[in-house]
């Protein structure tokens, strides 16, 4: 209790953590709420996903970024409301109270309305996440290896990624790299390269919100890889081992066993209720519609930014949900945060497009710079040192850098372990999942006709 | 089906692997099946548990080990029973025929007939142990940062390590060094360094395997790190918030949120099926009695080595359950392979003692090599070294090598992440666990008083 102005920040992605470190030598008392102990570089989850990466190699504990800022406390929990007119935030077992407040919960996985398809085809936002994708890659191989029929080896080997844009992009062509390289004579009764990949998308293009001829290339690498793409597709239903798309007026079942989720996100819960107390519409993703200065209409000091904020350009348009743009808004807030201390205005704030860049796989990618499009082998490289260069600790642009120079070297990945319950780590190949209790109470006689 | 014998090996760890391994040029069919599509590193394993390194630095996929080896066909299953007189292995939807059978399961916990102990005081055999005990340990700081009284601080902040063996010696050490080091200045409500670690150990001294003298100098670099040890404590109850232990005729009451078990092993559930099978009585941790030439009694072609045997030395004493007795025997049984191919005899296995060492922390450690009693500086450079040459891939020696490097010279943990199901990874500080779903219908109108 200094008597400085206390500064509450959800969320420790991109646009929180942001905020809270370009705040280090401004005088406030800053508190930092998220509900992990760590940041994660969400653009390279897809890279734990597909064993390249380990959860550690893309996460920085909250409390080693910021343990030199003495006057910034972190605390681990969930902010599950905010009171705006008595300026407080709620966590289970406390109340915080703000003179300034920075909301950037960011977004979670959304499946259009049905929600039974969550654990039939997992989505990519967290380290659980990422491993659980892992997992359900590398046992679908396993399983193949000792499937009793063709027809089952093929909907083993089958994985439809649902959703181009860069996630679906990126999955899709890891896949394909894996299979191809990575598991390369490590089998004996299947050919993983055999393995069938689908990217679905729902729009005319892979990567819709690139610029149209970019699309075009995303899609002949992905090709090259082995990747099938279908456009102008949609996904009906999702079962346990078939997927449903309709193509225009066609509709297809594609037997599999592995579906990804790609697809779509929605704004965080957090978001909804802080529109509703303040009395706004939510856009149609649960993004807080925000000002020109990234607060909430009627509540100067309540900055919401980064994935959850709706903010719109010069031109009326929503600023896309992208990393940029996170941390050019939490620039903008903590220059205001300061500004405001010494009474000072602050310009509104404007996105300045540093361009956008999707990888693909070893040598493939493709990338857009103001007017400059590049792809393939300079792109690919643009997107290493780009990548490698955000990382928010030293430690992890070393140790990322190590990681894929090794990998690039070896045609390996580092990280392919099946992880999970004794249930989940097994072949689905029995009829019940067996464990190790059970497996001590099973009968030998019985099997020994 | 090349007509070759047909050796099947049950389980990837150091015994089963080593036997897969030593045989990549010996004209045989071999078949390797493990529950886990990776060998793991078992000594490094607490490093994972207390953050110091990722699961991938100590994990080798099997199939990558034996890609090489054209002859060898990797199996992710669980092996249920074994048919000694049909020579047959059974696995879930799959039976394996042998001409020569190698089971090497290890071990697994054991809590003494207290099986209600586990979850309360999770035991350290896997990689999912490890990230489980990792997150317990990280939590209980993390909570106590938010804690509302004194007491529950103190709860939060002590740590029972039960078992001075190796294991517990490596884990209290290792916490020791978190709470001093990694943690120092990270918050702001505690000193992680007031952490209050107990180690206790049911004979009159820890390591009780080591020569007397070095157990008393581990116990004195322990003591040096601020661990409390108890020996002739034996622990009576596991609750949520306390221990009851019993040291000679007195018993305590240790308030504590955080109980680590490293007391007991037991040999897997395969070993008793087998020594059933084979008409023997297993030993008292349940492993299988087993000839000079590690065959089972009546059963010439099937051995049982690793953790998993008990295989008496010159003096009928069992040999430990340690790295080298596993990997010396592996040698022992892929040579008898080989030479009965040619029908030429082998003599007895005879276990040559290379010492064993225990670390405990940074320049800290006690090593034992024939004659040689090493303590210290000289001990911890030994142990550095051995464990890095020991792991099975380059990969794994070079990143280990790095990460330990690292550091070493920030004084800081790489791998400290706090995973698991949304309810898990949260303080427990209110009643009842916050996941997503329930953060979004709270109220806040009911705590606005």
């Amino acid at each position: 209790m200094t008597g400085r102005p206390r500064v509450v920040i959800i969320g420790g992605g991109f646009a929180g953590l942001g905020v809270a470190r370009r705040l280090r030598r401004v005088p406030v008392d800053i508190t930092l709420v998220d509900r992990r102990n760590f940041h994660l570089f969400q653009p390279l989850l897809y890279q734990v996903a597909t064993g390249g990466l380990s959860p550690a190699n893309i996460s920085a504990p909250l409390r080693s970024v910021l343990k030199r800022q003495r006057h910034t406390r972190v605390i681990l929990g969930e902010a599950i409301d905010v009171d705006l007119p008595s300026r407080r935030v709620l966590l289970p077992g406390e109340t915080l109270e703000y003179d300034t407040l920075v909301v950037a919960t960011g977004t979670t996985h959304h499946y259009f309305g049905h929600d039974e398809w969550e654990h039939l085809a997992p989505g990519l936002k967290s380290i659980e996440d990422a491993t659980e994708m892992r997992r359900r890659i590398l046992l679908a191989f396993e399983t193949a290896e000792r499937a009793h029929t063709p027809e089952e080896m093929r909907e083993l080997l089958t994985f439809v990624v649902v959703g181009g844009g860069p996630t679906g992009v990126e999955l899709a062509g890891a896949i394909a790299e894996i299979a191809r390289d990575t598991l390369h004579r490590e089998f004996r009764s299947i050919n993983p390269a055999d393995a069938r990949i689908l990217l679905l998308e729902g729009t005319d293009r892979v990567l819709p919100s690139y610029p149209p001829n970019l699309s075009h290339k995303a899609r002949r690498q992905l090709e090259q890889l082995g990747v099938t793409v279908r456009t102008g597709a949609m996904v009906r239903e999702i079962h346990p081992h078939q997927v449903m798309i309709q193509t225009h007026d066609q509709s297809e079942t594609i037997a599999t066993r592995t579906v990804l989720w790609a697809a779509g996100v929605r704004a965080s819960p957090l978001g909804r209720r802080i529109a509703q107390a303040a009395g706004l519409t939510p856009d149609r993703a649960g993004r807080v519609p925000v000002q020109p200065d990234l607060t909430v209409p009627g509540y100067s000091q309540v900055f919401v930014i980064g994935d959850l904020a709706c903010c719109l350009d010069e031109q009326g348009r929503p600023l896309p949900g992208v990393a940029p743009v996170a941390i050019q808004q939490a620039g903008h807030v903590a220059r205001t945060i300061r500004n405001r201390l010494h009474n000072r205005p602050t310009p509104a704030f404007r996105y300045r497009d540093v361009g956008t860049m999707a990888t693909i796989g070893r040598h493939r990618a493709v990338a857009v710079c103001g007017p400059f499009h590049l792809s393939g082998y300079l792109a690919w490289l643009a997107w290493l040192l780009i990548h490698v260069i955000n990382l928010v600790e030293f430690r992890d642009r070393v140790f990322v850098t190590l990681e894929w120079a090794w990998n690039y070297l070896t045609w390996n990945r580092g990280a392919r372990l099946i992880t999970g319950s004794p249930a989940e780590i097994m072949p689905g190949t029995s009829a019940a999942p067996v464990g190790t209790g059970q497996a001590d109470r099973a009968e030998l006689a019985s099997h020994s006709t």
